[in-house]
């Protein structure tokens, strides 16, 4: 029998994951949610193209959407953050509906959220929803990766995480997220105002402590601008020499003689583009992803292969840790 | 609360499961079962030299061990063929106990013994038991890995698995069962029959596919010599230039465009040990792991950290693909 999901947020990566989940014959897709009233009424055939979805229609919200049908999991890809999160999830969840969210903070909404957090699992256990925040970064990379690889440690003495992501291949709205062409000055006071940087690596941080049981201490976080050694040009724009072409945020934390660092770079014409999990344990791991994984290519797979996964899971506000190992499918 | 274990098999794995599990503060050793009179009614504390475990006795059998003390899964490390784990393991699964198990077809029961796998799959959800067959190989670095990494794939044509082993580095055991010193004939003579090659290797192949939904034709098989190219010298044997030094066992199957591929060698002085998966998919995945994983020390890991998460999952004799995400612990 299908699963009937429904797209909730209709942007570039809602719209990516309506197309990514129509290819799947174990989805049935019955519908999407958006606020936008230039999409409301209009069916996902209409929006994505692809015909098999003209009778998907688009609702203000999930209210709405529940009068005509009722899906079993809502794919959720409109939020980074849990205070904006949790009033659009909390309707899904009293319906008994289970969630497959890319809001970065609730992969470990406890760090930041430990309230709103304990007040959604206990909704869900009370209507029976499961509730799993995922995707490529965080969600995959820089977390349940190296979680995996520590499954055949014998014990764990630290671990460092570090992603390289060349910015010149994706697309605009990173380019610019990252702040290429800013001034290094300009960046450090959005960074401090916490309006640049990588929302949720503190989160995948705090989840493989989890996982470890990790007591950890204070998370140590730094963003730094990368700067331009020369003019760069890519398919979009131009950085010139000495401004900023991109990211390198960093978290530290340690536990007793325990220590966990991300290192996370993002910038345009990076060298070496990678995923790298080193665990210095027994035995010690060195894992290396060549090349890196594609970002906007596999955050909507991480979604939508998490779905089967979070239905056979307990109910609950999940972590990657209570679901089965993801996969395709 | 801790976790009641026992140890079913005492041999050079079984010691090291003991020796891991008695340095982890949430298992608690309650006995352990040999066939073996020598160590029949004497403690693991003396098999061990370690003085916690002087109370946890040694048992002929799990009926034995049951009319004193009821563990809530046993670690189980005796075998490696299905005929021969199934008559050791009932016992356990009517008993309502779990198992985490080496025994390397029980990673994919269903591949050789479909019937047996299907009653104790019966046996496993009428009397609440969970088994899972796990390891390093097979159990992860050729199966679980290569499934996870696939969790951020929005398609797979073809996987890649590859491990090479510097078998120089291992104990004597192994060097020999690889045929070190052999007459390549008489390697190839005994791999006809069965006894030469590495068991599991198939059914990492099946476990994968499985995970993916595909549904292959037969899994073809060659196991050649690796033949010393000059006389080796290990800390344990020497290998004349022309005879054998190792293994080099291939498993692939496809599934119409799908191809799947595990190839692996273990063999002495062997150049650039690693465990690599690549993906053929969007996005591709190029995942080295250098170095390889040590194999003595990690399967002891593997069972043990298996032990919770098996404990979490639903009864049944369940695959790595039923239980979460492995991890230290």
């Amino acid at each position: 029998m299908k699963i009937k999901v429904a797209q909730f947020g209709l942007g570039p990566i809602g719209i990516e994951t309506v197309k990514l989940a129509a290819t799947k014959p174990w989805l049935e897709i019955v519908g999407g949610i958006d606020i936008d009233p230039q999409k409301v009424g209009k069916s996902l055939g209409e929006l994505t193209g692809i015909k098999s979805l003209s009778k998907a229609k688009v609702y203000s919200s999930f209210g709405e959407l529940l009068k005509k049908t009722k899906p079993a999991c809502v794919l959720h890809t409109s939020v980074s953050r849990m205070p904006q999160a949790a009033p659009q999830l909390e309707p899904i969840i009293k319906a008994g509906v289970s969630v497959v969210s890319s809001c970065e903070e609730l992969l470990f909404p406890q760090l930041r959220a430990p309230a709103i957090a304990k007040k959604l699992d206990a909704l869900c256990k009370k209507h029976k929803s499961r509730v799993l925040g995922t995707g490529v970064n965080p969600g995959f990379v820089m977390d349940t990766l190296a979680i995996c690889l520590t499954g055949v440690c014998r014990s764990v003495e630290s671990i460092e995480i570090e992603r390289v992501v060349d910015a010149s291949l994706r697309r605009l709205p990173l380019q610019k997220k990252i702040g290429s062409g800013m001034q290094p000055a300009e960046f450090r006071r959005l960074f401090r105002e916490g309006k640049m940087g990588h929302v949720g690596l503190v989160e995948s941080l705090a989840l493989v402590a989890h996982a470890l049981g990790w007591k950890i201490g204070k998370i140590n976080e730094t963003c730094e601008p990368m700067i331009a050694p020369q003019k760069i040009k890519t398919q979009f724009l131009e950085v010139p020499k000495g401004l900023t072409c991109g990211i390198h945020h960093r978290a530290e934390a340690s536990a007793g003689k325990h220590k966990l660092t991300l290192d996370l770079k993002m910038y345009l014409d990076a060298k070496d583009p990678r995923d790298a999990v080193k665990i210095i344990g027994d035995p010690p791991i060195d894992a290396v992803l060549r090349g890196g994984v594609h970002g906007d290519r596999a955050t909507v797979a991480a979604l939508v292969n998490a779905v089967p996964n979070v239905l056979r899971a307990q109910p609950g506000l999940l972590l990657m840790t209570d679901v089965p190992i993801p996969h395709a499918g």
